[in-house]
């Protein structure tokens, strides 16, 4: 029997697994070697070798990404859900009366039909009134308290700690390849500003995501912003490229999406001319996340997955493809 | 008599001014000494020490320009205007009939009061027509070919090479500073990016100004973007500090106004905690330039004037702090 290597004889020892080691220059430590992991390093490789036929210069290497379920967990409920919750229980106590409006009374029932049933007024409403009449420093507060204590259901873990680590590791590497990253949310754009920059590095002008309207006006001698509780845009489906075009002003090179609410977007940024990417996070993984896709009520994804193929989307698998999901988590 | 020396004799001979050498590391060559770019010099060394109370981290330096009279020439008309009226003069030899529409008819005619009579259902209906109904690539393509062509009147030259060099020297150098630099426009946000990145390499998705409502569609298999005729928000006065919000979501710590339409983001910016730089181009050379302020129907300067030393906003008198004014000119 040959004696064991000093390192290997350590691991039995301390009980630490041997993992092949990561190599210094591995740009995406937390993906496994796949098809998906792959045809990312490709890309990029193309688009960023100067005199390559696919060379973008670095202004027009715009990426997009989703948030939820793209970027961090959105189940059982998207977490922005689980911050009205919090944020209607806590006005209720104040106001008790609040308790009979429809979409409140739905939220505190956790009554999902009555929430889906509530229709655009109903959501209006419900989010007029727990994100509008502050300014929007008050909001910001707000939700970086609330992200601050709230924990997740299962993981039992500040949502913030759920984003996904290969995810923040792609949008890292893009950016160290002159990409601008940006997301485009569903959520609402104050809500995921508040968080885009210590979790993915994104800066509050990168986010573009679902606004409400706001006021500008002067409080006795103090310029002032107010929230109004209106919403003025829903970026989601058919948004998304509006918010790209809008905000951005140009058609991204890369698109990462996980439901069928990314798919207009993944359409308007595949079918530009030259090199292309669009990305699904698929949801395999019902031990270590959730699996989910076509007959979920979060995330649905159906229509995407399925022109997938066709479209030259590349489909992640979470299972197969990330070595692990969480930041500072084996699993 | 002492011989002169070998530059002067030169200089006597080609006739060439002996200028105080410019210094190398100088970062504002075009700004004469005075107490504005001292101010500037001085708000930045503050804002960039590392261990200075005023030091602020980079991703908090935000700097927003107003573009129409502040880093490029506004008279005899916005430039924009001048695009709507060969646009119209275009669109009216294609269809006749359209003279009639009283927007039509009052460029036409270039009848100012006309105009200023429309209301803003009446502008509407002419920027709308003018500008809507077109994918923004059309829009872009349209923009730039007539920004290649057109000429001033006074200065036959490209509105392009028209930008203020000392504003193009102080973009750059606070963008070599680590600011953020913004364009902050009453113009329309599409227009502005046809030009931004050449003429102050200011990104598209560093543009915020007026928009035009637009819709995303099929056309057929071609996802495509339309823009509607209908003006969805109007990026003047009070608009300023809500596109800042909307799109930045922070608040700035350097703003440029030349107008009262910059009054609210000078008093926006200026608020904030912390060191803060409000600036204001004063037009004071009708000679190289113009001479315009209180009483002028464009870009009109009155109460941000009177208000300037009370609220410490540093005025920039452009016929004394500025040693050149446009790019590659004597004057």
């Amino acid at each position: 029997m040959t004696a064991p290597r000093p390192t290997v004889l350590l691991a039995l020892v301390f009980g630490i697994g041997l993992a092949a080691p990561a190599q210094a220059d591995d740009p995406l430590p937390s993906w496994n070697d796949s098809p998906a992991r792959e045809a990312i390093i490709a890309f990029v490789e193309a688009v960023t070798t100067e005199g390559s036929p696919d060379f973008v210069p670095p202004g027009d290497r715009i990426a997009v990404f989703d948030n939820d379920g793209a970027l961090w967990c959105e189940r059982p409920v998207y977490v922005q859900a689980a911050f009205i919750a919090d944020r209607v229980a806590a006005m209720v106590e104040d106001d008790p009366t609040l308790a009979e409006r429809p979409g409140f009374k739905a939220v505190l029932d956790r009554d999902l039909k009555a929430l889906a049933d509530l229709g655009e007024a109903g959501i209006a409403d419900l989010v007029a009134a727990t994100h509008g009449g502050m300014t929007p420093e008050a909001f910001e507060a707000m939700a970086r308290d609330w992200l601050a204590t709230a924990r997740h259901p299962r993981f039992d873990r500040p949502y913030t700690e759920l984003t996904y680590q290969p995810m923040v590791e792609l949008v890292d590497f893009l950016r160290g390849h002159g990409f601008s990253t940006f997301i485009v949310t569903g959520g609402g754009v104050e809500f995921v500003r508040t968080f885009a920059e210590p979790a993915y590095g994104i800066p509050t002008q990168q986010v573009v995501g679902s606004t409400i309207a706001l006021r500008f006006e002067m409080q006795g001698d103090e310029p002032t912003i107010v929230r109004e509780p209106r919403i003025s845009f829903i970026d989601d489906g058919p948004g998304k490229p509006v918010g790209i075009q809008s905000h951005i002003g140009r058609r991204p090179i890369l698109a990462v999406g996980n439901s069928d609410g990314d798919y207009e977007m993944l359409r308007w940024t595949t079918a530009g001319a030259g090199p292309r990417l669009g990305l699904i996070v698929h949801h395999t993984d019902a031990d270590r996340e959730y699996a989910y896709d076509r007959e979920s009520p979060v995330g649905r994804l159906d229509r995407a997955l399925d022109e997938a193929p066709d479209r030259g989307w590349v489909v992640i698998d979470m299972k197969r493809d990330w070595e692990s999901i969480f930041p500072g988590s084996s699993r």
